[in-house]
């Protein structure tokens, strides 16, 4: 995954998520539409704590975000085509998915618009029960009990192999993305997003497990012992499940990330993450 | 702490806590009031599950309580006297707390209803929200998001030094005795219940910290920078609260469990957990 | 890679490895002899610990290996053809390399001499100092200090971007069937070896840092801080290195794991390491 | 432990020990024996890594030490008195056991010449095998393999009962002091040095062991069931072992540190480590 390709498409229109929870994210809204606009670029403006409650559905040729890791996934769980670009800006502690500083997006905004960015292709992880699709992963699933400070009892198998059984708190699958999110907390290792696997973690675990990585090509599944179970994908969408198996696999969908750096965004989020 | 006495105290009556989620502590009920009544011993047997939430208090000159830890600490939590000395009977999966087997509890019955046991009595904490006493903590306190999968941030302050200043799921302030519970699946050490301290573990730490071992002898305060934390103690109190802090200190009161075996039961509970 | 292969080829020579230390292992080499002399099949013993020191080269059409890991390893690293079929036979601890106990051996040996088994091919690295192999890695490298309990300060580089930097014991270099062995002692996952990957776990960190899982398809780069540095290949190759530093990557031979049970070796592994 | 006490004690005579391997350091030499003769203090600098060496014995009224971590466990190692203060200023990475940064000293010199300091006293731990000492343990002893990268089988006894059995690379027991040092970077918990604790931490187990932590006031016993053990104390200190046990206990003689700064010492040395 993670394919790497040069864009040279006009920008006509830039979606702007941002959080309403930051001044300086609110204020950037207005510097940026007034620029956007003497650029004949037409915008529209979305709060990222309606959108996702409302279901809001962003069409752009462009979606800037401007926020902390949440509000990039809350933009990124919003769009209506998977394969917008997507320009993370950070206002946040991590800023994990954030390509840039809010300084550096006045810097390169003409050179972007103009098309001239490359965007890196990032997978995505489906979680199923049965045939109803729960959502896409970008970062991770949280599988855990409904009540804080309880555990489950489950099994993860995978093509038909029992490979953890036991007793936890949760376990998280995260896609290699998110390996340097909730899933390095928990004790998870750092794994290149270019890499097509998932990464399997069990938080806070009473019997012995440990960390997988595993193969994303064939579904992963969590089969809990326990009558209801809470699900949490990307600390955004939340849904408690009674049915007693969750399937995991590769999403045919991907992220496009706009990227402007050079570095390499796996050893950048790493070094933040370890900083 | 962790005191041993002999006691020679005839056993006039028993209580008898029982989780009604096994089918065997439930049988064992039956069973052992019949025993207890040939014997002449008043009983009165309490279901755990409405015991708590009822906020029954139980009186006895012995508690024997039928079920896993999480009957054992409902049992604790419902005395009326703190002195009351508990036998624990293990029909869970862990039984950290309980000192004997279905089996095993009717061939030492009669010796224990003469009084001819041994008494281990073990330090627990206290939690404060200013001067209101939230509970008392046989095994851990663990303060959190009220929402599953988010962080907090907080500090961790003893005799006015900042020990811990970080991000988390959580942090628990364990026992030694709880020491080998949840404390011990968010990588905490195992420590000995005569040691008069306490166990800080964070909980998926987000930023670098590290597990705790401080004196009981003075408080600790964790100091949230969050509107409001969800605060768990053993597992069977919950309460969110809005104030920024939260103090732990050793409580005067202790728990004495029951000991009729030779072996010590901080080494037993130890292999227990790591087997 | 873990190519599954189904072989029809008539075992006409067979080499047996055995430790001389497990009186068990020496006492199936005369039986073992004996049963093929019967069958007509050629063989020739050899001692695990003279092979290595003698770099002795072992050819035959199937290596079957009496002992635990590191006999196997030895097995292995004695081969004069990587292509030829190996079969351990479990009489150590873990036996994580072994695909059958000795009860099991005399049970298949008939029909795997008449080459019905199958083969799992599997992923070995390549440690280099410039131009010169170190050697080829089933399990992994260890890097350290050549000082027991001393750090050693080191990058680990990737395709010009720098991981890891810090100080340690020392730097795990697993393949994904190592991953379950040394590596996930010192805290890496457990990682399916169907998965070009390499697991780079550093060991006992002063400085913050975190397993790593890499693509095996770009070489991995250890860059040392210090004179000099100790080299160890899976548990048995040891050497100690004045260069700045090693390389990782690849090998292009394999090991060919005879398989006889239907059960996947990475579940099996895995189960036996977090029993 | 660690009290406090405050000295007024003249300072007749200073014995400077000075790492040979950091310019900064020996520079300082030549400038602080120069400020001492002038203030008719007499003065003695011992290169730190000859002393250990020849078993030199320092003796004087107060011992400045000039280096890492490494000089100040030498310079502590070479005191004929146990009772000596010391003081230390950090030339190194890590610092943990010094008070002073190289600037700090020159201002804080003349007070601590008049004997205005207080005073830290912290636990030491003795290691014997039978009726011989094998030496002091300021932070902590490592039993390992004598090969690096080969693990040994042993278990943990106290009072008679056995807390940990199993296999790992090695085994640290560690002070309180010692608990931000190796002991750390190996898994085990940040502990107060006012606790008078020992930490026991398994390195690298391969079976399921924890972290311990166990009143320092009984013997810990290491029952080792390998041949032969390499014994590392304070990093600085080898030795092997044949015999099959190692026992540990409090040792009389404490450390004797010049505090000048207000702030908790072991609130100042787990946020270095944490940093």
């Amino acid at each position: 995954m993670a394919v790497w390709e040069s864009k040279r498409q006009l920008i006509k229109k830039v979606a702007v998520v941002y959080t309403p929870r930051k001044a300086g994210a609110v204020e950037m809204v207005g510097e940026l539409s007034k620029r956007l606009d003497v650029l004949g670029v037409e915008s529209e403006a979305f709060d990222s704590e309606r959108v996702m409650s409302a279901g809001v559905k962003i069409s752009a040729d462009l979606v800037i975000i401007l926020g902390g890791d949440g509000t990039v996934l809350k933009g990124i769980h919003s769009l209506s085509d998977h394969r917008t670009p997507i320009l993370g800006v950070n206002f946040g502690r991590g800023g994990y998915l954030s390509e840039l500083s809010p300084d550096e997006l006045l810097t390169v905004l003409d050179e972007v618009l103009k098309g001239s960015f490359a965007v890196e292709e990032v997978m995505k992880l489906s979680a199923f029960v049965g045939n109803r699709k729960l959502g896409d992963i970008v970062n991770e699933v949280y599988v855990s009990s409904e009540s804080i400070g309880k555990v489950i009892d489950f099994e993860v198998v995978q093509g038909g192999d029992t490979l953890l059984d036991g007793v936890a708190d949760g376990v998280i699958i995260s896609t290699p993305l998110g390996s340097t999110a909730y899933a390095m907390s928990a004790g998870g290792p750092a794994v290149d997003h270019r890499l097509e696997v998932a990464v399997v973690v069990p938080v806070c675990p009473l019997t012995r497990m440990s960390p997988l990585v595993l193969p994303a090509s064939r579904a992963i599944t969590i089969r809990f012992k326990v009558p209801r179970v809470h699900v949490l994908i990307d600390g955004q969408i939340r849904e408690v499940l009674n049915a007693g198996e969750l399937a995991i696999s590769k999403s045919e969908q991907t992220v496009r990330f706009v990227r402007v750096k050079r570095e390499c965004s796996f050893a950048r989020r790493l070094k933040k993450r370890l900083r």
